[in-house]
């Protein structure tokens, strides 16, 4: 299986000196133009209608960008925010303020405040290394500084999303020897989300790769349908055999034995194993079990929250109503966090309870994956050795 | 508490004298200008941002406005198909085909054809005794017969809808008691589906009548939003706490303990007491028998099937992909089943699996309300006792 899936990607990596590859998709990328540093984003709220890139020159641009869901997945929100204290450092905006602003712009994915922190502390860190020399080239050493930890925090991503991919990989033929898988995602969790292929999604094209994937059901992912627009696209340039469906239709598929087994991502992970990820995840959870269908959770250890303790601590963000009460098309950008913009559906003056994330205790969880191996069963010990193994390495 | 629901239904009552009610909501009605009789239907797939009203004048007109969606609802859609055969009588259309086109326009509500064969069984009946005298006078009077069979229905389902609301309030109170309900509800099934109020939305309705609804908690099914759309609508209209939220975010909800019961309608149900009802209903009794929540289903007792053995030979729409891959406004009116015409959101191209109803297998349903009474446990004795018991009091 492992020789199977190198050979695969040896394919790819040769037919790159050829031709652009056509499922590359590239969600984030730092330039240095003349004018001076720029991040430029996919903008993830316009896909698959249009593929337009969002320029920011400063950090409020890119909270903005977050908080509208431009760029979104709690990996990239990591490396985004790594790499929004690295531009504020490089334009001399206040990196502390920018750091809390980044940090701040959305409260569930526990990624984006790792992202900001190591790229602020690297910063910190070579502005005291620098105490008493010239400040401006202390300055610049330190926003170099802050830039190589972004990029360092992106390549690791990508590394993780190959190695998260490989363990999937293996356990889906531990769980479900002869291939031939049909499985079941939600949300989006390719490419669009990550410095590499991604999380669960990196494990279905994974399968995919290897001739074992029969088909992906993608959840379309009420309200914002990402896996309408995001993870069928992504399926879509990967030529995979995909099948769309209403968020409704899960329950009829399992019913029908159709799903062998559910793989979807984490926005956070904490120290008890409750898994927050995208609502609608925590019905899965419970229709999985009922059906006996392994439910898999794959994110990298950065996911993994030992601060949180378990699924009631953590927070989940409430978004605005008119993402539900109103129908918004790709093909417009979405609207701010304050205003509507859509088209009405529901009568005016309706409320709508719309969190973004629900959480999934431990229990219902069959395994998480991550790049430093898959945990089954799920336990608070078991997550702790894994998190502990990840850091020494790390540190080491 | 029969007491206050008759008291409150009095209030109601008096201030029609005072003002047109508010709250009236009427799908269907048969009219009989200078021109020929009509059956005058409100566009359900314009609702709610305008009021339209569709006059059908031929069998095809109405055939394609239950396709459309523009009416739905299983008991409204026995009381169209009985009026549809009514007009074709009347119009002088070739009724056996109207009445065959009218009956299988939609495969999966049995009350569809019932209000046919209803209607058809009255002309035809009508016709027969006539045998012998003049042409045109029998014709009419068939055609008057197909029209008192349909108006029959109709008057029987506004009846059936309040004791349908009287039982589901009494088991409520018995498995609730203390009243301050929180009920989460699927689909549209209040007036617009029903010559009355409705099936599980007229014993919320009664609920809040009586002030023992704390809040209404609406699913938006996706993928053509009835509740976003319909239920709102018909809950703003009524005056009701309620609140909108995507068919994903109900898990979450039942996890805080935020559901104290499940109401639901149904389209058809089995002789072994199956439920096939809008997609999305599974997985709420899934997730309401996991959390110990009762999970109720409200029909009158034509959607009973009992030559329809179980679940598994329920046959079960499949509706056209362009439902989940476009988005359309209700400002729009819906496409046709061939064509999209919405707006893309998933790639072109995009496979859909998109089936109209799913089923709920008589374990996972905590009782059957009909306008004979509840049933609980659902069994298949019960539910043939209970269709005997309706069909000798329609007989004698």
């Amino acid at each position: 299986m492992a020789d199977q899936y190198a050979q695969s990607g040896e394919d790819i990596q040769l037919s790159e000196d050829k031709q652009p590859r056509t499922d590359d998709v590239q969600a984030i990328r730092w330039e240095e133009p003349a004018e001076g540093p720029v991040l430029v984003l996919l903008d993830q709220t316009r896909l698959p209608a249009e593929e337009v890139e969002l320029v920011c020159t400063d950090p409020q641009a890119l909270v903005q960008a977050i908080r509208s869901l431009a760029v979104r997945g709690a990996p990239l929100l990591g490396i985004t925010g790594a790499y929004g204290v690295a531009l504020a450092a490089a334009r001399g905006f206040d990196v502390r303020q920018a750091a809390d602003a980044l940090a701040g712009a959305r409260p569930t994915a526990v990624n984006l405040a790792y992202g900001v922190r190591r790229a602020e502390e690297a910063y910190r860190s070579a502005l005291g290394a620098g105490a008493g020399t010239g400040g401006e080239a202390v300055r610049e050493r330190a926003a170099a500084a802050a830039l190589a930890a972004a990029r360092a925090l992106h390549q690791e991503d990508a590394a993780a999303s190959a190695r998260m991919a490989e363990h999937g990989m293996r356990l889906l033929d531990e769980l479900l020897p002869g291939g031939n898988h049909r499985i079941l995602t939600h949300c989006n969790t390719g490419a669009l989300v990550s410095g590499g292929e991604g999380t669960a999604f990196a494990v279905a094209r994974a399968a995919h790769r290897a001739g074992r994937l029969r088909r992906l059901w993608v959840d379309e992912t009420r309200p914002l349908l990402q896996g309408a627009r995001l993870t069928a696209y992504e399926a879509a340039r990967s030529g995979m055999a995909y099948t769309l469906l209403t968020d409704n239709a899960a329950g009829s598929l399992f019913a029908a034995g159709e799903v062998d087994a559910v793989l979807i991502g984490a926005d956070r992970i904490a120290a008890d194993g409750s898994v927050a990820n995208k609502v609608g995840s925590y019905p899965l959870a419970v229709l999985a079990r009922y059906h006996h269908v392994p439910f898999i959770v794959v994110a990298p250890v950065t996911t993994v929250d030992l601060a949180t303790p378990d699924g009631v601590s953590i927070e989940v963000e409430q978004r605005a109503g008119h993402e539900v009460t109103e129908l918004t098309a790709p093909q417009a950008p979405l609207a701010g966090v304050e205003a509507g913009g859509g088209i009405p559906v529901a009568p005016l003056g309706t409320q709508a309870y719309n969190p973004a994330f629900d959480v999934t205790p431990p229990e219902l969880v069959t395994a998480i994956v991550t790049e430093w191996g898959a945990l089954a069963p799920v336990t608070g010990e078991g997550l702790s050795e894994l998190c502990s193994r990840s850091r020494q390495v790390t540190m080491s």
